[in-house]
């Protein structure tokens, strides 16, 4: 009998209309012959509400009170959908994290799961119940309650899917698959049929927000075969799997981009050994993730180093680097927020050369000027002039005929 | 040092604010060198939201899932308050029925408690927190989340006093004490500084509804003395503890009445043996109590056979009863919805005869008629015309002298 495990967010189960909607989806597969295990999030709104009743007690809350509070959203929500279902005549049990139990470590707010005892979940589904696990929470060794952080139910249903070796885990979204880049900027932008997971850890990590990252990875660890859906239409989605034959794949996927970027610049550093470490241990030690690096070609025993940032930690960088700049006698700090990240993705790549040259040809035939590069195996990061952007998007997505799914 | 468990009620905690007081009511109890453990409710509002919820998913929720739903009311509060806490820098934790564990039977939505390990919150007291628990749940053997029934967090603290043998046992409510009847009838009430287990539980099942009559009878198993006190002024409340010297204690100690009391009779029953089994066996089966009741001196080989039912239940009970008749050949069946009974309560009357005659003596004078009387060893109840019964309050309490605490 084929086992799945179904993922419903906050937006999917944000009214009682929605969560009836999501016990009918629920059914029709039940109904179809196949073992359901649902994890839900909170309605959406709740967490929020509750975020604000916490700042309200404590503008710095305890982070295990914290997981005590918000772990109360999905409760809620597991207990209305195993009554949404039971209404419709389907045996249907809810399970909390702790339940289950989902075992963490006790790293409240953003704990990892460690363990997930799947016999409980096993025998209500010998049963012929449909099983209901919250999402994004688990408890500890000592009984503690625990979130795995914001969007975290995409982990714990991951994770279940692994732990019941399920047959397809399945992500409902508000969008219904992965796209070969945002349709708001391409219109032309296709639904994806399949993507790999290394393809969708760089499309996600690069802003394509559907998937969290750290489920992704976890989804690939375990050879979880994920979809992505629409809880709100019918259709077939978005298959995240394996890699079965890079030869025949097309040479690019997708085109992420990211408008959360800020670029820093520390400009005439003596050139000397160790110099990157004394400019990005600082910002390390602040928790500070840095993105494409950039240091120029020394003259006259200067150089500048360039690299980028997420866009909230602009200031704070710009902070750190003047005193940094200081110590160095470097002879100045500049930065630019007004940037944007395009990348192409795709597994492709690693067996198709000259890439990069379209890349940078297309662009160029358009006067965008390019900043800066990365590459990766499977992706080539560009960033460009913010104002640029969508422009950008459009040429690449056309230059590799996304629009059309050739595989040239 | 002395260890108490201050109870605060849904209303006591139904805002950011109240929470806040309470937070600095239990403050300043631990900075008078207690040790300090807290059960606290659902915010008010937030258990008839969560119904509604579970309503409009199925008509008759399953009782475990509602468990599941309903719980996570005082899961907010007490991750709420325990912040609150720390943010006056007191040390705090917060835990769950189940995180204690308080183990419950499997009856879902009324569950008993079986049993309280302690250990946790002991080791927690000790560290010098003060300690959180959420009301009115538990867990079963099956680690299935349990509610005690509604009003169940007066029973979570008096068990936890139990268990924890406190020296004390706090009710914070919306009344500053228990009265020698209610104020609003009687101006001239008078709060009691003591009154006995045995007489509060008449007052309690008689209608004054300050504690639910399950922990008072939990308290008096277990010998947990019992304040009940306002979290909204300051004064010593009333102790409900054991009987110290019923010699000096006065005659009455209140009047307790209630208007919810409907009386059904059953007309011209033929009189013979096992008639009061054939007319209440079907009562009972329904589930239905039963309170006063009152059997006529037979005439001409037939009776008439009355008794009072809560006034929700006067439909049910005359439906039942038509069909008893039929069966019995009796001639009819009355109801009457416009009654109340009113009582006198006190430990006293053990010692003190007459307190019956001086009671329907004064009721005479009033004009007062009594339909039914009912009499224990601690309280004499009558059942009067509805219309009578603030009259008939006042007047008790004036022949009683309750107004000036006499003790004649």
């Amino acid at each position: 009998m084929t086992l799945i495990v179904q993922k419903y967010g906050g937006t999917s189960v944000g009214s009682v209309e929605r969560i009836q909607a999501v016990a009918e989806r629920v059914l029709a597969s039940h109904r179809a012959g196949q073992q359901v295990v649902v994890v839900v999030s909170a309605m959406s709104g709740e967490t929020d509400r509750l975020l604000q009743l916490a700042r309200a007690m404590d503008s710095r809350p305890s982070p295990r009170e914290l997981d005590t509070l918000l772990s109360t959203g999905e409760q809620v929500t597991i207990a209305l959908l195993s009554m949404a279902l039971q209404a419709r005549g389907q045996a249907a049990i809810s399970f909390t994290g702790g339940q289950v139990p989902i075992t963490t470590d006790s790293a409240h707010n953003k704990a990892r799961i460690e363990h997930i005892e799947a016999s409980r979940i096993r025998n209500a589904l010998a049963s012929g119940a449909v099983v209901i696990v919250a999402g994004f929470q688990g408890v500890d060794g000592q009984g503690n309650i625990t979130t795995l952080g914001r969007g975290g139910s995409d982990t714990t249903a991951v994770a279940l899917a692994a732990a019941l070796r399920a047959d397809e885990c399945q992500i409902y979204t508000d969008v219904d698959g992965i796209y070969t880049t945002d349709p708001r900027v391409e219109p032309r932008a296709r639904r994806l049929d399949r993507i790999t997971f290394e393809e969708m850890l760089e499309m996600a990590s690069l802003g394509a927000k559907v998937l969290q990252t750290r489920s992704v990875e976890f989804a690939m660890n375990y050879r979880v075969p994920v979809r992505v859906l629409s809880s709100f239409t019918d259709g077939p989605g978005t298959l995240v799997t394996e890699e079965e034959n890079a030869m025949e794949a097309p040479r690019v996927s997708g085109i992420a981009f990211s408008r959360n970027e800020a670029k820093v610049t520390v400009s005439g550093v003596p050139d000397r050994p160790g110099i990157a470490h004394a400019i990005l241990g600082p910002i390390s030690a602040a928790n500070i993730n840095v993105d494409v690096i950039l240091q120029n070609v020394s003259a006259a025993g200067r150089t500048d180093f360039t690299f980028t940032v997420e866009r909230g930690d602009f200031d704070r960088t710009m902070e750190i680097l003047r005193g940094v700049a200081e110590q160095l006698q470097a002879e100045g700090v500049r930065g630019d927020t007004g940037i944007a990240k395009v990348s192409a993705v795709g597994v492709g790549m690693r067996s198709h050369a000259g890439i990069a040259a379209s890349m940078f040809a297309a662009l160029s035939k358009e006067n965008i000027n390019i900043q800066m590069i990365s590459t990766s195996e499977i992706k080539i990061s560009v960033v460009i002039d913010e104002k640029y952007l969508e422009l950008a998007v459009r040429t690449l997505h056309e230059a590799f005929g996304l629009e059309r799914g050739d595989t040239p």
